[in-house]
């Protein structure tokens, strides 16, 4: 070892801890890369959801187990291994949003100190009584931010997701003293869950009623307007539009980055949800804009006899995550760089773009068309871009589900939406890893 | 103003800090006096909690505005304010665990990151796939710390709070393709939710079936076992005990504080909340051990449908909280002082013992009676303090909610578990302000 004079500028100890210093950046590096690695790379440790029914579970275990074999005996870039690799675009999980939320740094952190929100009760002063006011803060500044909801002169009731504010929406718009359930419908292709969480728990107040298209019983029914619609993206209206219906609108895509935003929603009763906005799913926190008092006061009696309100914890969080969606919004063009939804934007065009290339190639698929509409929110001519694609199947292929899942892409057939099998439901809102694999599998076949 | 010489030990300069820290210092003491203020003293903004019917919410309200508006005239220690003053007792809010929780400091703060948790999947290859491994790790220790549950041989499955793992057992332990629904059947006096919860949507699977002493008919029936029982404390065994039985086990309030801890609970299917045993009911956390794998699997598809999962950010606060209480019974005579156990069952020592002496004073009500048994967490005998009085008004009076409610204490009355109005449930577990307040009131009748 080459003998330094104690008398340099720089002496041993001080190379030792720069050495050091090296030594530790390398080891974070590594470790922040290795859980990049975990999280968005060759293991699939976040699949995609949608509530359908148990085999989505079983068939993600399988590819689970698959896709973690597969890495044991081969490295990402083997062209093997990414060849045989599942691919699994059944469920709808929004993992897509991830590295926006990994840029924003510590102000989307949230610090919850051991004694804090300990009670059941927030406000018992508000009909939804374990309605966060930070959330419900939040929730109106958004809407107001971008203009896709009229908040005046509406209650807010936050949900376990939109999922069981759903099924508190059924709960407060059915009848006990009715002599029959009233019946659920909703025009074809409709969201795959909904017959089963209307029917799951048999109950005698509402049932599901099947395609809306085709609803022609007399009396009173509850129609489920989905806009833009799951799976195909389309913007819709009530179908069956007579006076005794009753409508639920879910717009969980009714933002900027998936369609245009072409006037605010006013409706007596929409749901939103966490998850499509900024791809929170794990936190399970929905709301629900409600016009009527007596139906916000059902629903929350629903939650309340469902699990006794919705964690503190998350309602806090989402509104932290909403908080910075709306700031990204109000500083765009400073310093900040792009605000989440011009992020996402151009996220799901380029990801359009590509598969509209690659589909448009052959003759075995085609897509949807959408017409183009002004978006107030981003002062310009857009054309929507779902979060699903909504693929069918051209000439003889009669199962389109099954022919994907042979080239090794696992979809949701037509057939759990109410329609023919040609079709298939394929999540756009995967990790930028699979959605490339994705790709490169389609413009093979 | 006195001129300091430039070369004084302590400047101006100095002293300025010296003086803007100490006004920070004061600043900062007046606002977290202020916090602990609003949270703990006159303004009771954390009322008490336990599903019941629409009107407890209705009542809180009331209460809530009178005594916010007695605190505008008055000051907490108005004597007349404090005569005048409405006494919530009727929920179960645990809000006397707060003041554990604050002193201990920063170690039970959670910190989650914009970009953790997004995910709806945890683990697809457990049967309750959005389960956080850290949570069911942390519930397991504890069990095994407490001695008050087998776990081997157990599937966990994470519910929000144990009101949606009752709805879930329902399901779970109920046929979609029985004739008639499975009737559920609890030993009166019965926790006052148990037959709205279960009827409430009308299910074609399972009904109320009342009072389980005087249950009869042939066939497969639910039974719900409480032990110790809400609201009269005490320890149960199932009363039908047919072979075609099948029992739900809600463990809510057996942990050390509020009883002997006699054996590990050996059940096919055990519900616990985190609420009664830290007092986070904000937190939503519940948790079920199942036996059998089917019946895990359909607990979990209910979840699944009914709100697709459990919030990830509760899970792992969930997990902190537990982690502190298993570390304080671990690290017990250390100089980090009482466990949570120790400290929560000297507050119920103490809290029984003025209102025994209370009661004892006067001939107008009694107390149930319970027989002390060796604690195998305490290492002694001990004698059950429930976290609720199940008071009897003796003599003439026969409402004695009514009687109570001309006194200005809200309880609810024995009609809603099923018995005579004659007894009333008042919660054990509300702030040391609202309890003293009501040893008082009691006193004066």
């Amino acid at each position: 070892m080459a003998k330094i004079p104690s008398t340099a500028v720089f002496s041993t100890k001080h190379f030792l801890a720069l050495s050091l210093a090296l030594n530790v950046s390398f080891i974070l590096r590594m470790l922040y890369e290795g859980e990049q690695g975990h999280n968005m790379s060759c293991i699939k440790n976040e699949t995609d959801f949608d509530t359908k029914t148990h085999s989505n579970i079983i068939k993600s275990r399988v590819v689970m187990s698959s896709s973690t074999s597969s890495l044991a005996n081969s490295t990402c870039t083997d062209g093997k291994a990414r060849s045989n690799r599942i691919i699994n675009l059944d469920h709808g999980n929004p993992t897509v949003y991830g590295k926006y939320w990994r840029q924003s740094g510590d102000k989307t952190n949230i610090i919850i100190r051991g004694w804090q929100s300990m009670s059941y009760f927030t406000d018992v002063s508000n009909i939804c009584w374990f309605l966060e006011p930070e959330f419900a803060n939040e929730v109106m500044r958004l809407h107001r931010v971008v203009g896709n909801a009229v908040t005046g002169g509406r209650y807010v009731v936050v949900g376990t997701g939109s999922s069981q504010l759903y099924l508190a929406a059924l709960y407060a718009l059915s009848s006990s003293h009715a002599a029959q359930p009233i019946n659920v419908v909703c025009a074809a292709p409709y969201y795959s869950s909904y017959p089963t969480m209307t029917d799951y728990l048999k109950s005698g107040l509402y049932k599901w009623g099947g395609d809306a298209e085709t609803y022609e019983k007399d009396g009173p029914y509850i129609e489920l307007v989905t806009s833009p619609n799951n799976p195909d993206g389309h913007v819709r209206t009530s179908k069956v539009n007579r006076s005794e219906g009753l409508l639920i609108h879910d717009l969980a895509y009714y933002w900027p980055q998936y369609t245009p935003m072409t006037s605010p929603a006013d409706n007596d009763l929409s749901l939103f949800t966490l998850s499509k906005i900024t791809g929170h799913a794990g936190t399970r926190i929905g709301w629900a804009l409600v016009k009527d008092k007596e139906v916000a006061k059902k629903m929350t009696k629903f939650i309340e006899l469902n699990s006794i309100g919705v964690s503190k914890d998350s309602q806090l969080r989402a509104a932290k995550i909403l908080s910075a969606v709306s700031d990204s919004c109000e500083q765009e063009n400073s310093q900040e760089g792009d605000s989440f939804f011009k992020f996402s934007q151009k996220l799901m065009t380029n990801r359009w773009k590509q598969l509209r290339e690659v589909v448009n190639r052959g003759e075995l698929f085609s897509l949807p068309q959408f017409s183009p509409a002004f978006c107030n929110f981003f002062n310009q001519v857009l054309e929507p871009q779902p979060a699903f694609v909504w693929l069918k199947c051209e000439g003889n292929v009669e199962d389109c589900e099954s022919f994907l899942r042979e080239h090794k892409i696992l979809t949701r057939s037509g057939r759990h939406f109410g329609v023919s099998p040609k079709y298939v439901r394929i999540s756009m809102l995967d990790t930028d890893e699979n959605f490339s694999h994705f790709i490169d599998r389609l413009s093979s076949i």
